[in-house]
């Protein structure tokens, strides 16, 4: 029974994502913070270039939705959301990179790479990375040290090494890049667990980073990280299954790339119908892990569905 | 009047060294911490490779001399100086890829880029800086969150868009890489401020930290980070100095580049002799800086000679 429709999970997606983008905004001005001796332009425009205009900006309508479940909104939570998409555009900018993906195209537009040169790439990750950090421990996100201490803990450790960046890593090991050149063959447990942190970790931390800054019960957290990582690894699911049904012109990248690859997938593993199954099967758990909440929990309920049935 | 020797000096550093290399060992080890999915062992390998077996750790020597002066030491001081760490030398990984100085030679080592890949090489710059965060906001750091939240800021500006990477672009686009190509014709103070970007920020926040993690009060937190400063622009130009004067042998790695890639330096603008004043005048004023403190500041006063005088 969905209470709320996709059309509103759709509304409620597009107004977080203009939020993000003036925050965003604001937080890549030319004006130097206090401690910062400059913010050099060439770099600052690549910063803007890797995180303003595009995006559904999932990540941030996580952490403003389960944050709304414990009466917080506002400039704070907003903070924590341009901060975690200034991960994932980052994130984004340097799996591009030739040395990694090799990608000319992301959401219809050269990668930074391609669009300024590799050094201004790499660096404009970097800053981005390092400016999330400075984003969430700084007193405007929170009046609580210890929420936004909290909070930055769980951010670099979903991004790091035992994260997204060591799921990454995973992903070009399973490509035969290291030990030899020879490609892994990863089983369906395998491939989970690369997703889990490749992709999942930082859905998760926006699900549970709202309700950190909510100052949730340890519960009421558990649940939501809970949630989030069944969000997480259901959207992995459908990007595979999209990957292999969608065009590039509706996806605005290059599709078929992880089949052109040899990536081990689940709809690989598994095929179709069966990947499309364990999509589903994970929105339900995702939905099942907000039973503790009320209707003021169904755009969460909704944005499950939304992100396994999503056509782009 | 120098009331501690350099070789005192060098004996603390050394012993500050030891300290921080077991800390990092003990990092950077393959157990996942609560809320890593798992640590990949390419990945820990070439971040271990990295941060461990090198350098003078003298960022992280600020740290511990500067939170000794409020009688703070021990494992917290060690993790903000080891985490301080990690963000140097992740941007020497960075800095030394293909696309940015593509430098083959590192402490007497291949270069991570050359001794693994570049993939390699960008992902353990990237899970070291973000581990950096994840060190600094864990409590273990401290007992006060207020202060890890500080910390984990001042580290963030320091290493970001405003401070060290905003340096290395600056020092890119000096070279000529953006903007029709054509090399920059930077004056002493542009010289100046780029420096205090790449190189100052950091050494800076190292004498900061230790204040800050030592609760001192706001006139002592802004004598050292005053000391900071003035001893990071010794440092860098004592290291152009070194630079023209000292062998490859002696420093492990490629000298002279400065002058084959047409830098700016302080020695080119101003000639050796002048440099070496400055040199000097900014030494002094390290020192100068600490005039608030008593004798249980000679460690930090020689420090700054030495940084200045040093050979490698």
């Amino acid at each position: 029974m969905a209470a709320t429709s996709h059309g509103e999970v759709e509304a409620r997606l597009a107004a977080c994502a203009q939020a993000i983008e003036t925050t965003l905004d604001e937080l890549l001005s030319p004006r130097p913070l206090p401690g910062e001796i400059a913010r050099p332009a060439t770099l600052l425009d690549a910063m803007r270039y890797a995180a303003l205009g595009g995006g559904k900006r999932l990540r941030p309508f996580l952490v403003v939705e389960s944050a709304r479940l414990f009466d917080r909104a506002g400039e704070g939570v907003l903070r924590i959301g341009a901060a975690l998409e200034m991960v994932h555009c980052y994130s984004l900018v340097h799996d591009d990179l030739p040395a990694m993906d090799d990608d000319d195209l992301r959401r219809g537009r050269p990668t930074l790479h391609r669009h300024m040169d590799e050094a201004a790439a790499i660096l404009a990750g970097d800053s981005l990375l390092t400016y999330a950090f400075d984003v969430i421990a700084a007193p405007a996100t929170h009046p609580d040290a210890a929420v936004r201490a909290d909070l930055v803990l769980g951010l670099a450790r979903a991004a790091g090494l035992g994260g997204m960046a060591g799921g990454q890593m995973l992903d070009l090991e399973a490509e035969g890049r290291y030990a030899g050149g020879m490609p892994l063959a990863l089983d369906a447990a395998a491939v989970v667990r690369l997703q889990a942190m490749k992709t999942g970790a930082l859905l998760a931390y926006g699900a549970e980073a709202g309700a950190v800054a909510g100052r949730a019960s340890q519960s009421q957290r558990a649940a939501l990280l809970t949630y989030g990582k069944a969000l997480g690894a259901a959207f992995q699911v459908a990007d595979d299954i999209l990957d292999v049904e969608a065009t590039a012109e509706a996806l605005g990248k290059a599709t078929r790339k992880d089949a052109g690859r040899g990536k081990a997938t689940l709809v690989g593993l598994l095929g179709l119908d069966a990947a499309k199954a364990e999509r589903d099967r994970l929105a339900a758990a995702a939905i099942a892990a907000l039973a503790g909440f009320g209707p003021e929990a169904d755009i969460l309920r909704d944005a499950a569905r939304f992100a396994a049935e999503r056509r782009s």
